[in-house]
């Protein structure tokens, strides 16, 4: 079965010869691109769609979510932005939440945040753990993430459990040990929040090296709060990302453009978004030669997006980025961070995950900011939306 | 035919009695609420629709729009997101794409808008005029507008017209004089731009006052980019609001908060994210004790977002809106900004416009930022998506 999508305004393709077409065709055979060029030599196919001169980018790549959850936090959310106290709150309720979920329920609050995302453009999107923290409950989060994502990340290393205030070692030996026996089966990366209040520089690496000998790839929540040493730690172990990467000394912006082919700066600025906080200086890394992911985070505590647009457009507005810059962040570099090189790209053997905009040109989704502009969307060569 | 809405979550009704509701129901019929009450104790209805928990709030009023053009502007966009010079642009690019534009290709360009608008809960929009400057061209856009919605604005004095750069004065007595003439049969309200660089305070005054003696209610554009005369006028001409208020002196924000029964400040957080501009304080205007609305400004230069949940976002994230206030802004203050009772709440006689979101309460419109989340609208009390 081949498709053939014609008449496309703009073709957006982040392969660095074919780079973006205008008047353009794109043949899907399979779950792969088979040929993209000027519309005016397309093959034929056994279907055709007309895209009527708007444009087409490869599907979004989300690489940072926190997708499994119980509840929500909507009057911490509301309070926090209505200047009124608010105790309690933060991650532990999420925790309390989650193990007080079923299976079912956690299921299909992921399938539906997952179909919202694919709604929105988005066709690859890594899931990790981190609202169980007991052995059983991250990996029964991980068995249930893996069903929907081959893109999952063992991250019990998010806080420190309740039951472990007193004793942090512990909890990072039941994190190393059989936490990790635990889920190791069901997750592609180790990850470690490394931030005050939560994990120092000894145990995130502690975590890390843990799970890389277990045959995980590393990923680190880095210089989030404030400037710790989670993006050395990072470009360090060989980390597929270090993400949020807001507050960098001079030191760490070299060391991730040093690291530029190996680890990616990915930042969230859903996140600096929905807590009020300064954002990460996109410009800042992509001038010292850092690869940059924007991805959405999304999780029910700091930034309860789902939308790549939506960070588009604020990357483009507060975060110093091009719409041309944010757009390749959101596809191509999602794809760098997860090391897929099949997704982010539409050129010929890639996977045909693409999104169809309701736009002549992809710099919408910076100019039209908030407006829901994805019209179709294939995954795998399937149009699912 | 009667239509009951049930088992809503969270139903507000920016009515002073109601206020929010839990375990809500409401009845259409017609075109108006026929009754609001608890769901336990509901009236029968020819139809009946389960809200599945889920929140309803009041269409919302974008009282500030100008989607009645030609061409668009992503060139000049990309420039200045990009930091790259760029030529020309500015709201002349647009006269001149609207004046070569057919009647046929403006009608369809503010179909599409308004069908956008509508898919993300906008059930009443105000659009104005201002892209043509001749009497001929800027009637047509009202004529345009008056056929798709009754809130229409003259801006004849938007920008001195290009064939009037070296005379003012008499673009000005054109506007007050053949253009008002040929359009003040298809328009409600009369607006000016008063700016450094457009109309200063006393030919804003001239504007106003000469569509106020042919029964146009006045509205100003003022203080978006300055500090300039346009707040105190709309105050001292009783005009229905004053539109952006950026850049407000402590006497500006005085006659705002005690004019707050006549002239709302209506804020535009579009065009200051669009533009990389400063925000409005609105918890300034709010804490004084004026009427804020909320409003996209959609148009192709300084901010072509049609999507109200966006402004929403932006509001409580940079103007320092409680969610609650800037959902009520959205609604209940645009109805106020166009002088109309019976949109922006859902008491009893009010006119059946509402949307179901796919969210537990509104305060999830900032929450989750970015998400589409409007699940059904009805207008006039059918259901239109
Ligand atoms: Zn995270
Ligand atoms: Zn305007």
């Amino acid at each position: 079965m081949t498709t053939l999508i014609t008449n496309i305004g703009s073709l957006l393709t982040n392969d660095p010869e074919l780079g973006t077409l205008t008047d353009a065709a794109i043949v899907l055979d399979g779950d792969q691109v088979a040929w993209v060029g000027a519309a005016a030599a397309a093959p034929d196919a056994d279907e055709r769609v007309d895209a009527e001169a708007r444009a087409v980018i490869p599907g979004f790549v989300d690489s940072h979510s926190h997708m499994v959850f119980g509840g929500d936090r909507t009057a911490e959310f509301n309070a926090r932005m209505s200047g009124k106290p608010y105790t309690a709150g933060g991650i532990r309720t999420t925790v309390a939440a989650t193990r007080a979920s079923s299976d079912e329920a956690l299921e299909r609050n992921l399938r539906r945040f997952i179909g919202e995302m694919l709604r929105q453009g988005t066709t690859t999107v890594e899931v990790k753990s981190g609202y169980g923290l007991t052995v059983e409950d991250e990996a029964r989060a991980l068995r249930i993430a893996a069903a929907h994502t081959p893109e999952t990340t063992y991250l019990g290393a998010h806080v420190v459990a309740p039951e472990f205030a007193d004793d942090p070692a512990a909890y990072v030996d039941l994190v190393t040990g059989p936490m990790l026996d635990a889920c190791a089966p069901y997750a592609r990366y180790v990850d470690v929040f490394c931030e005050r209040g939560a994990f120092d520089g000894d145990q995130a690496r502690a975590v890390l090296t843990a799970g890389a000998a277990r045959g995980l790839t590393p990923r680190v929540h880095a210089n989030q709060l404030t400037e710790g040493p989670g993006v050395q730690l990072a470009v360090e172990l060989g980390a597929a990302s270090a993400d949020h990467c807001t507050h960098l000394s001079d030191a760490d912006v070299k060391a991730l453009a040093d690291a530029h082919a190996t680890t990616v700066a990915t930042l969230l600025p859903g996140a600096e978004f929905s807590t009020r906080a300064v954002y990460p200086d996109a410009r800042r890394l992509i001038d010292a030669g850092a690869t940059v992911a924007l991805s959405t985070d999304c999780n029910p505590g700091s930034s309860f997006t789902s939308s790549m647009p939506f960070c588009i457009a604020v990357a483009v507005r507060d975060m110093g980025m091009t719409p041309d810059e944010a757009v390749v962040a959101a596809t191509l570099g999602g794809a760098r961070a997860l090391r897929r090189t099949d997704v982010g790209h539409l050129a010929v053997g890639a996977r045909a995950d693409l999104v169809l905009l309701d736009a002549p040109s992809h710099v919408h989704l910076a100019y039209r900011p908030g407006v829901p502009l994805v019209s179709a969307v294939w995954q795998g060569g399937a149009r699912v939306c």
